[in-house]
């Protein structure tokens, strides 16, 4: 019988019983040494909580919004790769579950699922993930898709101008098996879908994508599209201030998960310095290494408005499908309630910086 | 034949090596991963303590008052629950054993021998800690009942407002034992003790526990009884202040064992904060990683009168009950007089911050 | 089949697999307790990258110059010993490496090859790296060599007035094994290359070479030569002003790799201060510890103008000869155009200490 | 074949694989936890010295002075008990091993071999480390006794008010072997050396040695011998500075090796407060985790006068006898001169605190 999964943490580990070794590295690893991976967890965990007692808080609302949607918890489903890796479903499983959950989901340009399937499965708010094209006609008619899709923000992902070296990758020969589709990057050439399966992906990747993003893209995108564009991959302040200037609705803490610059400073170190230059101008979003409900309150009482969660979207996936993924929600949500109670805070809106300090 | 036990820690071990695995978990765990578990014996390790030479001290004077009274050392036996998991005697053998060693004895809420009984077999001073109900009639009357047992002092835990989730208990599925009932909570319904063995406790909990405990209750609680009152939870500053200026007796800068909020600060690096900001307004006792006499001077020289026990005391029960339980207190007392002697102390009221600045 | 080799450190790991124990370590070990080892490249690893996003970078020009002559790209070659324990080929290997790589090569004092014949395997930047003998006469002579061979730049090394206590040699009793000849030192006595095998060399070094380093002889040795004098083996800013006032063209900021005074800071710490204090006087060079691309980014950000590896190519050169360190400096050009282009940085020259703060 | 013993932590080794398990746990433990035992090691090897170059140092001069008398090297040999447990000839063999590396002596009160004996074997400078006696009668005699027997200095153990508790012994059943006597401790009683055997030790120390040592005894020391007095066991500025006032010599920054107050700061922690308060009053020592010549050049930099050894001895002892404790000597000789040559100092009196700072 299987052990029971009593937090995230027990997913990873589940899901890397259940996996392929390639794939669950694949999932698993980050860049190089993966130095920046394990501060990711690790700068959260450092992080104490001073919580408040007898605060009089008869119940705790979850609920908030995120780009004026509403959301049960400020607990997001951000964008992955390749969810056919972890089970049939795929981003359909994936697109349940954070409807079930009642909280956003962000589907990833590199999805195994075309995303017209994907948000069909989708209730609200539904963001797309997109990696800007050299050919912006290209980008342009994929923005379109995706709006006509229902697509509700478009999340243009800055930190990843070139492919990070993930070396476990290189040492397992990682190839996207034969079979899974990557059905959301623009047809290229013979107006087809790419053949990305194997190597092909990355040559895809390197040959197609904008590598020397500016600011002036950003312009260009927020002009292309009425959507509002969220701006994720961001670890200085300066660059989410011009960001916020330039029409970011709002910009994700982020280094990739780890993936792609090793060293990058963990998002738990990067986030109070954002927010603090932000100033108000954007909302300000953080991923990397939330393990736990707490981690939840240590990015709001930083100025983060939510989080976004990946890698334990895979492993529930990993775990048991849809199931799975609802059941990692589920546990984020109930650790977070827990979380708040134990500190005093009656509603996430409530949740400041005064709990980081003695 | 046993191997000798010269210190806590020793006891600690032979406590594993003698309790069923789920028990001894029961009592040795902390919520989630632990990290305010292992952080608060950590944090008193690392400081230094700048000891005093050719201080003239002839001999040493342990003894001091708690809330006035008179106990031989600043080392009292805070609340624990289920004393009848480590041994048949249970709650009496613990404060007997409090009663020889000449320190204070608090009773938790959650004791499997009614107060009456465990009172009785106490010397002063001796403490009642309790949960606030929800309904306000049935906490008076515990109150009372406390009050007519002998209580002398009313201990309000203030950090549980929910049930910490101590994952050790869940993948042990941990359940009280049948045949140990919970003597000091209040009838409920059925006008008799709750039927709270197994997980009716938690569902208890839920139900009857007050989970929006406000500083309205401290009010409240001060005025219901005559007995001082002390706010047992604290790790901020302005709780302790508050908690102060609403009447209580005395603050315990307290995690709850890092058994409630995981990452919530370890005490050792509280303490000096809370001390600092009620500036004397009522008296400040600790608990949380305390494992020997020179602990015992750190929290003192950070501005605490006393400190807490509790697993040191459980170890003790279980390795030899009465016997155990009062050993561990005289090892604590021995290490301490060893501690103030190496430190040029000759009284407890002697000992102050300056042993902890070069 | 041997594994693919992705980074350096894997070139480290089949060097050691590769070598007969006793080279390895040589190679590998440092002084005494090997605390500056070790923390050479945990310095780098600490040390968190800030990245800019949105950079509008469309290419990344590595090239810059070192002493006005151009390199491909900010990764030198450092004066290593005796690169015949690693290949048949020796330091020519490592030369043809540089000079395919692009690179500056330095060639040690402590060559098994004779510098004419390693000079003419190189192109352009090669230098001599010189060890100051106690007779002037002869170091005249051998900087008359080195003219003559092509070298276009002296590197006096000051931070090995004796001998590192290298234990892990002692322990296997290293020897230079026979038939390899210590090339390019002094002749002297017999007006031939010393005999050196064995220990041997470690009584040449304490007879001839001058442990009295001054200053003056740094201006002697400005005086001697044309040539540009690089001063390699500082850690103190005053050390380096000092250099540059007095003639030296550029320092490199290094502890030997950690093979002369343990517990000598990791050049990462040392550098910035180095940097701020020479103020531009000369250029400043760093090795010690650099493992991956991102580490070079991090030595310009602090205002290094280059830096030099060492073991790197010594693993490369005994995994595969010239090939190997080819493949290593062509790993560190890859590494460091892909944390370029994370970084937002499309030339070296930008690299800026803005990257390092939030 | 032994392997060849290289440097102190070698003899460290090879004294456990030769000595008793009890008898190397009694000079190697430390108390309680052993926290300060370790923390004493790793504080000086964190340390980083930041080296100069180019000195111009043509020869290196170890020697200095302590009270006055020249010494061939400020590393001198502390007080240690019992050294027929480590080898037959115990004291008068560690005696003439600091007389041949031409440094000072100073023999233990728990000597199993009579000072005249010890002292007789020693060259200059040989000091006498002393216990106070409740009986300052019996104290007065034991001085004279010194005085007689050549001591040249009187160093006060005054970190031992009580005797340091050491779990290791406990544990081990540690007991002084028959036949070994306690030769320097004054006669109580029956007019002969007191049997001290097994714990009559601690009961003898318990009974006779003053607890409640006072400054006022330090008057009383300094008006009854004509002696220098050396203060040993001080972590605090004031005490020294007081000690000074009161007509100490020097003091001796030192937390008895760990074995007393466990979590006492690592001496390398204490001696530049101490150094700054004492402002020259009078010479300042520090003992504790010593290991290497560059621990050496650290405490000087400091403004440590010199530094003192006590396990690296006995292990010398252990492992060979006086030529054992000789070479131990000369290892950190041969070590202090190589630090110095590569930190750029040509004698010990030019070490400074400059060489601690970038």
């Amino acid at each position: 019988m299987q052990p029971e999964l009593l937090n995230v943490a027990d997913y990873g580990r589940a899901a890397e019983a259940t996996l392929r070794r390639d794939l669950f590295d694949y999932y698993d690893g980050g860049a190089l040494d993966e130095i920046t991976l394990r501060e990711n967890v690790a700068s959260w965990q450092r992080l104490k909580l001073y919580y408040r007692v007898m605060a009089g808080v008869t119940s705790r609302d979850l609920a908030t919004t995120v780009l004026g949607r509403p959301v049960s918890m400020p607990v997001l489903v951000g964008p992955t790769a390749f969810h056919r890796l972890a089970c049939a479903d795929g981003e359909p499983a994936a697109a349940r579950a954070a409807a079930r959950a009642g909280t956003a989901f962000c589907l990833s340009s590199l999805s195994n699922t075309p995303m017209e399937e994907v948000f069909g499965a989708a209730s609200s708010p539904k963001w797309f993930q997109l990696y800007l094209y050299k050919d912006r006609g290209l980008t342009r008619e994929l923005i379109a898709r995706a709006e006509s899709a229902g697509a509700e923000a478009i999340v243009l992902t800055v930190d990843a101008p070139g492919w990070g070296n993930r070396e476990r990758d290189a040492r397992n020969g990682f190839r996207l098996p034969p079979g899974l589709s990557v059905a959301n990057v623009a047809p290229v050439g013979k107006g087809d879908f790419p053949e990305v399966e194997g190597s092909g992906l990355a040559a895809y990747v390197r040959t197609h994508f904008e590598s020397a993003l500016s600011f002036d893209d950003l312009d260009w995108l927020c002009s292309t599209t009425d959507l509002p564009v969220v701006v994720k991959g961001i670890c200085r302040g300066e660059d989410a201030l011009r960001s916020a200037e330039q029409g970011a609705a709002a910009v994700v803490v982020s280094n990739h998960g780890g993936r792609q610059l090793d060293t990058a400073p963990p998002t738990c170190d990067a986030l109070p310095w954002v927010v603090d230059r932000v100033a108000g101008a954007c909302e300000v979003y953080v991923d990397g290494g939330i393990r736990r409900g707490s981690d939840v309150v240590k990015a709001l009482a930083y100025g983060a408005r939510a989080v976004l969660v990946g890698r334990a979207i895979l492993w529930g996936l990993a775990v048991d499908g849809e199931e799975g993924a609802f059941a990692v929600l589920e546990i984020l949500r109930r650790e977070l309630e827990e979380a708040m109670l134990l500190c005093g805070y009656g509603s996430v809106s409530d949740i400041d910086g005064s709990v980081l300090k003695p």
